[in-house]
C-alpha cells in the first residue's frame, strides 16, 4: 500500500521543482499524479506542443525515485479549440450551451471533439511511450462532474438516434417495447426520437431511462478513445480514470471494463453535505460518514474485482460543499487507513500544494501556498509510513450487494416521492452489514454469485426471467437472498410486468405486492416482528405470501395493520427474505443479522455508529470516524500493527485478527 | 346517478376487451370513456386513418349494454404532426419551445393546429354521427393542464393583438384604460403590445390581466371550434369537457356557454398535495379535504346551473402528487356519494385498468395490471349499486357564494403578500358555510341572484358601477350580502379607483377603507366581536364606517387597535356586512352564521372538520372525510336509503330528512 | 434641512396641478422632483418633443416657491424605440433578452441607446437651462436597480474586451495576474474573452471580478454621459444620482465622482424584508432597523464627504417587499430626523400621491389616490416644521469604517459559506460602533485617514503593499486600527498572495492565518476574552500572533481550543486589533470599545437595540425605531429642541448636548 499526491508544477515556478520532489521522497510519497488539465499549456496553439516542461518536471520526479501517472489533458478543450469549434460545447435541455469558462464543457459525442481527442492523447501517448517513470495514465478527469454526463445538443441527438437503431430491431420494436401508444407518443423512425427536452408534463419512463443509458454508453465510447490510443502505444503502463462518489449517472461497470485499475476521488466532509439526506453531525463534517465513503469503496473495488486507487484523497478543507469546517485531528491519516482496509493499494491526495489561482484556491494541499506543511502533510506522512508494508491483498467479502445503474436510472425518473433515493435506500442495507464488521463486495446482478453466502439486492427494480434464473440458482445452491423493495416492477424497457411485483422474482420470493404506498419522511411507519415494534418509512408494501411463505414482519400502521410486510420463503437451498418497506436501522440490522447467521458468515456485535471495522488479508482495520475514544477488545495474542487498543477520535488502528474477534465500544 | 369508466382499450390486446366489457355491465357501469389521446393510433400517418379499432371497442362495448363517451384526441398532436409543423409547439416566455414527449404541447392560436383539429374532428365526428352508443363527447382533455393555458409564441403574439383591437376602440383607450404613462409605457399600435415576456421588474398589472384574459379566450375559442364541428354532426350527442380543481388559468364560465354538460377531474388525495395551504392531515392524504372538492363540485355544477359529471374519479393510489399513501378503507365509494350530494350525475373513475406503459405507471386503475380487481373495483361496485336509483335532480342552493376569474387573476398579479392566494381567501368563507350544513352555488357575480336568501362575495376586486348596482337590486329586494376584503379595489382594466375601497361598493356596504395591510402568515392577528377575541391573518383593512353603519368587530392588534375591521350597513332591504380581514374559522362561521340567520336559511349545528352534509332534491347525504366514526342524529322517521346512523371512517350515508333536521358529532 | 416630493403630474390632470403646488406649499415642502420615467410623454414619437406639460408643472410649482429638480428619463426607453433598436435590450447571462414592459431594459454599453441617451438629455438640458426653479438634476433612477448592472449582450462583449485591453498591458498579463494556467484557461486575445456565461462548473473568480468592475465602470461612464450634457447647458444646478441601499453591484465611490450631490432612496420597511439576514422583528416590520438605513446613510455622505439627499423617503406603506405592514406611528417622521441626523440635507418623500395605474398602486403616497392626506403626510408636515431650522452642518464623525466594492464582489464570488455576506459582515461591526453612539464615516480605503482617531477595517480582502502603507501610515500617526477576518487574503486580481494572510497586513497586524473555517449559521462557536465567553459564527481562523503581538481572545471550539482567534499588535503609534472570527454583538461591543476607548473617542453607554442617537453640528438626535418608550437623561442644562427626555415608541427628540453626555434606556 502506497501513497502518492496529484502535482500541478505548472502553476510553479520551475526553480521549486526540485524541492517539491525532494520533499516528496521524504514524505514516504510513491505516486505522483501529473498533467490533468495542462491542454492549454502542452498545445498553446493548435498544432505547436509544448512538451518540454513535462518532460522536466517527469525526469525531476524520476530522479526522486517517484512513479508518474499522466492524464489525458481532455477535461479542458483550451479557448482556442472552443473558438474554432464552438459545435463541440455540451448543451443544456433548453438548448443553452454550455459556455467555455470553467471545465468539461465538451460533448461526447462530438465527432470533431473525439477527433481532437485522439490528436492529443495520441502526441502525449507518443512522447512518453518510452518513459520509464510513467507508470500509467488517467484518462481525462471524473468523468460527467458538474452534470455533464447528459448532453442535449444537435450531435447528441444525432447519436441518439443511432444508439436506438443498434439497440432495436426496428422501431416497432422500440414503440412496443417502450410502450408509445400512451399518450400518441408513437415514432415513425430513429431520427424522429429526439433527446428529452423541455415539455408541458414529464417524460415518458422508457424514453428517459434509454437516454440515460445512451449518455453513459457515449462515456464509455468515448473513454475508449484514450484507452485504445494508450494501449496501442505501450502495453506497461495502466490506464485508469477517476470516478466520483455517489454517482448516478454513469454506469462505471461499464467503463471499468476498458480500464486497467479502477480509481476515484473521495472527499468525505463534502459527500456528506452534498450527496447523502440529513444534515451531517458535526463528527461528519470533520470526518465524513465511513459507510458512504466506504460504499463507494467498495463498489469501485467491486466493479474490477480488483483492489484500487483512491486518485484523489481530501487532504484537509475544500472549496466545493456549503461549509468547510477543518477535518478532525488525524482525518487525512484515518481516511488513508480505512481506504486500505476497503481494499485500495494507493491513496494519492489532492494536491501537493494549495493552489494561488482559478476555481479552487478555496482547497488545501499536502502544504500551504507559501510552500510550507499544512495539517494534511503531518497526516499523509503518518500514514505512508504506517502503511508501507501493507500488501495489496485481495479483499474476500462473503456477501454481495448487487446493484445495477439502470435500477437507479429508472427509479430516479419515477421515485414516487421525492425521499425515495435509490442509492440512499441501498445504502441502508450496506450500513446494517458493515455496522456487524462484514466486507461487502457492491457488484453488478449478473455477476457471478457462486462464491458469496449472501446476497442483499436492495432493489432490483427492472427485471427479466434470466436475472430471476441467476438468482434462482445463488438460492438453490445453499445462498441466501436479501430482495428489497421494488424489486420485478418493471421490464428492461421500463414498462410495468404484466403480472403483480416482484415479477419474475415472485416465484423465488413467494409472494406477491398487493399494493404499494409513499408517505412523506415525517410520518412514523412501523412493523411488527418477533422481536417488537420496528420503525419504516417512506415506502410501504402489502405482501401476499404464498402458502409455504413465513410471515417475518407485519404493518402496524392504520390501513396496513395485519398485513405482511416482510415475509421469507425457503428453498431446497437457501431462502428468500423479501422486504417490502424501507427498513429502519433496526430492522435492517434485524433481517441482514438472519441472513448472515443463516449463511454462515461470523459477524461482530453491532458496532457504534461512526466505527467500522473491516478485515483484509488477516488483518483487521478499525476505524473511528467520531470525536469520542473508543476501546477495542481483541483476543489476547492478536497484535496491533498499528495503533492500540484504546483510539482517540478520529484515530486508525490495525490488529493481526478477525474482524469477528473483535469487540469495539465507545469508551466512556 | 350513475357510474362509469375511462377505457383505453388500444393498450390492450384485442382478446381481452370482450371480458373487460362483461366485467364492467357487471359492476353496474353506465358510461365508458374511450379515445383520449389516441390521436396517433387514430391516424398513424398524415391522412391515413385507422377506425376499426375504435369500431370494434365500441361495439363490444355497446353489446353489453354500456354507452359510450368519445373524446377529441387533440390533446396529443403525433409526432408526425409535430415534426411537420414545429410552429404549432408552445412557447414558454423565454421563447423556449414545449417540445414533444408528453401532452398539451400544442398552441391554442396556432392557425396550423386549429387546421389539424378540424380534420381530425370532423374525421372522427363523422364516423360515429350514426352510432347509437355513442351518446357524447368530450373535447380534448383538461384544457390547461401543466401550465398550459399561456403561451408565449409568435402565433400567440399576434393573436393577443388581435384580441386588443377587438376589446379596445383604439390604442389611445387601450393607453387610458391600463394607464401607460406609468414607467413610459404607451403603445403605438396594437401590434406594439407583445406577450408578458422576461423583464428587468414585474410587468404592468393591466398587461398582465389582459394577457391572462385573452390566453383563457383562446382556448374558449379553440373548445368552440370542436363543439361546433360535433353539434354540427349530431345534435343528439352532448358535448363536454372534463376541468380541473382549484384551477386558475381558464375561466370555467365562458368555455362552459359552448357545452351541454359540464364535467371535471377529480383527484382528492393529490389535492390536498399540491394545490392548498398548509400541511395535508393523513386524514386528508387519505381521502383529501371535503370542501375542497366540495368546492369544484360546486363551481362546476353552477357553471350552467345543472348537474355536472365527474369525468374522472380517482379510482386508488395515483401518480402524480409528490406522495401516495392507499385511500382510506371506502374513500373512493365516499368520493362518489359525496359527489352525487353535491350535484353530480355521473361519477366515472379514471381508469379501468393500471396501464403498463408510459407515464401514468404509477396511477392505478379499477383493476389492477394483471386485470384483477383492485380496492377501487369494490368501491365503484358498491357506490353503483347504492346510488343507482337516485334522481338526477337539481340542487336547490340557497347561498351563492360570487367568483369571477378577472378576480383571480387581477389578485395573482399582485397578491401583496405571498400568502394571499384568492381561492384559498374564498375558500375560508365557503368552508364556513359548509360546515353550517348549506348547500352552495358557486356563481359569476352577473348572474341573476334573485332566487338566493344570501350571498358571499369574498373579493369581488374588480368593479364597477353596474356590478354594484346589481348587488344593491339584491339587497334592496331583502338580500343578505357578505361582502369580503380587497373588493371594489380596482376598475375592470386593473387601475386604482381614484375613490376609496370599496369603490363602487362603497356606498351599499357603508364603509371605506382607510388603510390596508398585509402580514407573514405566523403573525398572530385578531378582532373582537361582542361573542370575544377572534383570529385573523395575512390581510387587514383599517374600515371608517358611515354614520349608519355598525362596526361588528374591532381590531385589536396594536398600531390598528381600535378601529374597525368589519361592519354591517343595514338597507330597507337586506343588509351588507364588510369584512376587511381574512377572517379565522371562528370568525368565519360568525360572519356566515349571521347572514344566514338574517336570511332566514335553516343551517345544522357546526359541522365537525371533515364531516359534510348536502341536501339534494329530499335526501340528504352524510360524508365522513375522517378516519374517526360519526353518529347521526336524525328525526326518528328519517329513513336511512344508505348506510345507518353510525358511521365508520371514510364512510357516508343517505337519509330521506332535510340537511337542518341532522346533528352530527364525532362518536367517541 | 428641508423637505420635498416626488411628484408626477403626467399621472394627473391638470385641474389639479395648482391645487397640488399649493398643498406642497402649505405642507412646507421646499423641493419636488419631476419628469421621472417621462420620456415616452416628452417624446411620443421619435423626435416629436412635448414639453408644454412640463413646462406647465413647472411654473405652476414656482408659482408657489417650489424648488424643481428634474430627472433625465433614461431608466424607461419608449416602445417604439425598443422597436426600432432591439438591440439596446439587455441580456441574461444565457442571451435571453430583458424585454419592454417595465422598466431598465437597456443595455449600458449600447452605442445606440447611448446616442439616443445624449439626444433626449440633450433636448431636456437645452429647455431647462434657463429656468430658475430648476436647480438640479437626477440622472436616470436607481442605477442597477432590478439587477441591472451586470449585461451578457453582444454590446457587453465587445465592450469588456475594450476594457480588458485598457487595463492589461497585453493578454499574457492578464493571463499572469488572472492565473489562467488553471484548468487551461488561456487566452490568446482579448477578444477571446467572454462575459460569464452559463458553464458547466463555476466560473474563474478572477473573470468574475473583471466582469464586475467592467459592469459598473459601464455605469459610471453611462452616467457621465448624463453630467457631461448637464453641466456643459448650466453651471449653476447641480448634478445627482438616487442610488440604493445596501446595494452591491455599482461603485457608488466612483459614480459619486461625477456627481455634486448624492442621494439615495431609502425604504426602512423594505429593507429589513428582502435584503438583510434573519426574519424581521414586528417593530423593524413597522419602522426598519436604524442600522442597515444608517449604514446607508453614511456610506453616501462618506462617499462625497458632503451632506447627501435622501430622494426618495418611504411615505408608508409600499408594494415590493413581501408584506407591508403599516408603518408605526410616526415612522415616516423618525426618518427624515434619523437621516437628518446622519447629514441630510433633504429628505423628498416618494411620492405625492397614491398612483392609480401601472406597477406602482401598491405604494402609498403623502396623499392618497383620492387626493386626501395620508398617514405620511401629517409625518411629513411635522418634518418639515421640526427641521426648517436645522443647519446643513458637516459631520464630523471621529471613525471610519473602510469599504471597497472590489472586496465585496470578491468575497460574494467565493463567499466559501452561503452565510457569509460581506455587508452583513461589515454590519456586525458597524452597529457596534453606532451602539455606542458614535458617527461613522464608510469611505474607501485610500481615503485620507488622518483625520480620524479610529479606523475599523471588517474585510480588506484584496490588497497590496500599497494599501498596507497606508494603513500603516495612519497606525504609526497614531491611529487606532481593528482589522477584520478574511483581509490581505488575495491581490487585487483576486489570485491568493502567496504569504499567508494577512498576506500584506500580516507585519502590521503582528499576526499570520494558520488555517481558516467556516460553519453554517446555527453551530454555536465561542472565543473567550479577559471578559469571558463570546459567541462567534460561519467563520474562524486559527492564528499565529509573532512575538510581540498580544491575544485578545482565544477559541473555545473543540479542535481550535486554545488558539489565538484576536490580537492584538502595538506599533510605536497606536495599535492593531486583528479578528480572525465573525464577532457576535457583545465580541463586536468589546473589541470596538477598546479601540475608541485607545482613541480617545468618547461615547455613550451601550444602547438599547433599535434605539440610536448621533451628534451633528452640536445637536444630538435621539431616534427610537422600536414602539416602547424610551427615557433620555441628558444634562440639565440641555435644551430639547425637538422633543421631551420621553420618547413613545417611533418617536425622535433632537437635544442641544453631545451625543457622550446621554444616556438612554428603555422606559419600563
Ligand atoms: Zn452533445
Ligand atoms: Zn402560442
Ligand atoms: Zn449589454
Amino acid at each position: 500500500m502506497t501513497i502518492g499526491v496529484c502535482y500541478f508544477p505548472e502553476h510553479w515556478p520551475r526553480e521549486r521543482w526540485e524541492r517539491d520532489a525532494e520533499q516528496m521522497a521524504e514524505a514516504g510519497i510513491e505516486y505522483v499524479r501529473l498533467a490533468e488539465f495542462s491542454w492549454a499549456v502542452l498545445e498553446p496553439e493548435r498544432g505547436v506542443y509544448e512538451f518540454d516542461w513535462l518532460d522536466e518536471a517527469i525526469a525531476t520526479l524520476a530522479d526522486h525515485g517517484l512513479k508518474v501517472v499522466l492524464c489525458t489533458p481532455t477535461a479542458t478543450p483550451p479557448k482556442w479549440l472552443v473558438d474554432r469549434h464552438p459545435e463541440i460545447l455540451q448543451a443544456d435541455p433548453d438548448g443553452t450551451p454550455r459556455h467555455f469558462g470553467s471545465r468539461r464543457h465538451y460533448c461526447f459525442n462530438s465527432p470533431v471533439y473525439r477527433r481532437e481527442t485522439r490528436r492529443v492523447v495520441s502526441e502525449m501517448a507518443d512522447r512518453y511511450a518510452d518513459e520509464d517513470a510513467v507508470v500509467g495514465w488517467q484518462t481525462d478527469n471524473e468523468f460527467g462532474c458538474h452534470r455533464t454526463v447528459r448532453c442535449y445538443c444537435d450531435d447528441c441527438a444525432a447519436a441518439f438516434s443511432d444508439w436506438l437503431r443498434e439497440t432495436y430491431d426496428d422501431v416497432d420494436d422500440l414503440n412496443e417495447k417502450w410502450g408509445t401508444t400512451f399518450w400518441s407518443q408513437r415514432y415513425d423512425s430513429f431520427e424522429a426520437v429526439d433527446p428529452p427536452r423541455p415539455t408541458p408534463a414529464e417524460h415518458h419512463p422508457s424514453h428517459l431511462l434509454d437516454y440515460r443509458r445512451f449518455s453513459s454508453d457515449s462515456v464509455v465510447d468515448y473513454n475508449r478513445v484514450h484507452a485504445e490510443i494508450l494501449r496501442d502505444r505501450d502495453d506497461d503502463w495502466f490506464v485508469a480514470h477517476n470516478f466520483m462518489g455517489d454517482f448516478e449517472t454513469l454506469d462505471a461497470h461499464a467503463v471499468a471494463d476498458d480500464l486497467d485499475l479502477v480509481t476515484w476521488d473521495s472527499y468525505p466532509t463534502g459527500f456528506v453535505q452534498d450527496r447523502r439526506a440529513g444534515a451531517p453531525s458535526m463528527d461528519e463534517l470533520r470526518a465524513g460518514d465511513p459507510d458512504q465513503v466506504g460504499m463507494n469503496h467498495d463498489l469501485y473495488r467491486g466493479t474490477n474485482d480488483a483492489p484500487f486507487w483512491v486518485m484523489e484523497q481530501q487532504p484537509g478543507d475544500v472549496n466545493w460543499p456549503p461549509h468547510c469546517p477543518q477535518p478532525g485531528e488525524g482525518a487525512m491519516r484515518l481516511w488513508a487507513h480505512h481506504a486500505t482496509a476497503h481494499g485500495a493499494d494507493a491513496v494519492l491526495y489532492f494536491r501537493w500544494r494549495r493552489c494561488r489561482q482559478g476555481q479552487e484556491q478555496y482547497h488545501a494541499g499536502l502544504r500551504k501556498q507559501d510552500g510550507s506543511p499544512d495539517r494534511g502533510y503531518r497526516d499523509a506522512v503518518a500514514a505512508a509510513s504506517e502503511l508501507a508494508d501493507v500488501d495489496a491483498a485481495h479483499v474476500d467479502a462473503p456477501v454481495a450487494l448487487l446493484h445495477d445503474y439502470d435500477d437507479w436510472w429508472a427509479i430516479d425518473a419515477q421515485p414516487h416521492a421525492p425521499e425515495f433515493d435509490y442509492w440512499e435506500h441501498a445504502r441502508t442495507y450496506y450500513r446494517a452489514l458493515r455496522a456487524r464488521g462484514v466486507q461487502v463486495d457492491l457488484v453488478h446482478p449478473e455477476t457471478d454469485l457462486s462464491d458469496y453466502a449472501a446476497v442483499v439486492a436492495p432493489s432490483l427494480h427492472l427485471a427479466d426471467d434470466e436475472r430471476a434464473a441467476h438468482l434462482r440458482e445463488f438460492v438453490e445452491d445453499g445462498g441466501e437472498l436479501l430482495l428489497g423493495a421494488r424489486s420485478g416492477v418493471k421490464t428492461p424497457s421500463n414498462q410495468l410486468h404484466e403480472e403483480l411485483a416482484p415479477g419474475p422474482f415472485a416465484d423465488l420470493a413467494g409472494v406477491r405486492v398487493d399494493q404499494h404506498e409513499s408517505y412523506p419522511a415525517d410520518v412514523d411507519l412501523a412493523v411488527e416482528t418477533d422481536a417488537g415494534s420496528r420503525a419504516v418509512s417512506v415506502w410501504s408494501e402489502w405482501l401476499v405470501p404464498d402458502e409455504d411463505t413465513e410471515t417475518v414482519a407485519t404493518h402496524t400502521t392504520d390501513l396496513a395493520a395485519g398485513t405482511p410486510a416482510v415475509t421469507r420463503a425457503p428453498t431446497d437451498g437457501g431462502s428468500v427474505v423479501y422486504c417490502g418497506v424501507w427498513p429502519g436501522a433496526d430492522l435492517a440490522d434485524e433481517l441482514v443479522s438472519g441472513v448472515l447467521s443463516r449463511a454462515g458468515v461470523a459477524t461482530t456485535d453491532r458496532l457504534p455508529d461512526g466505527v467500522r471495522v473491516n478485515e483484509r488479508d488477516g488483518l483487521t482495520w478499525v476505524s473511528n470516524f467520531t470525536s469520542d475514544p473508543v476501546a477495542v477488545d481483541a483476543p489476547d495474542d492478536a497484535d496491533f500493527r498499528v495503533g492500540e487498543s484504546s483510539l482517540d477520535g478520529f484515530d486508525a488502528a490495525v490488529v493481526e485478527a478477525a474482524a469477528s474477534d473483535l469487540s469495539v465500544r465507545r469508551s466512556p
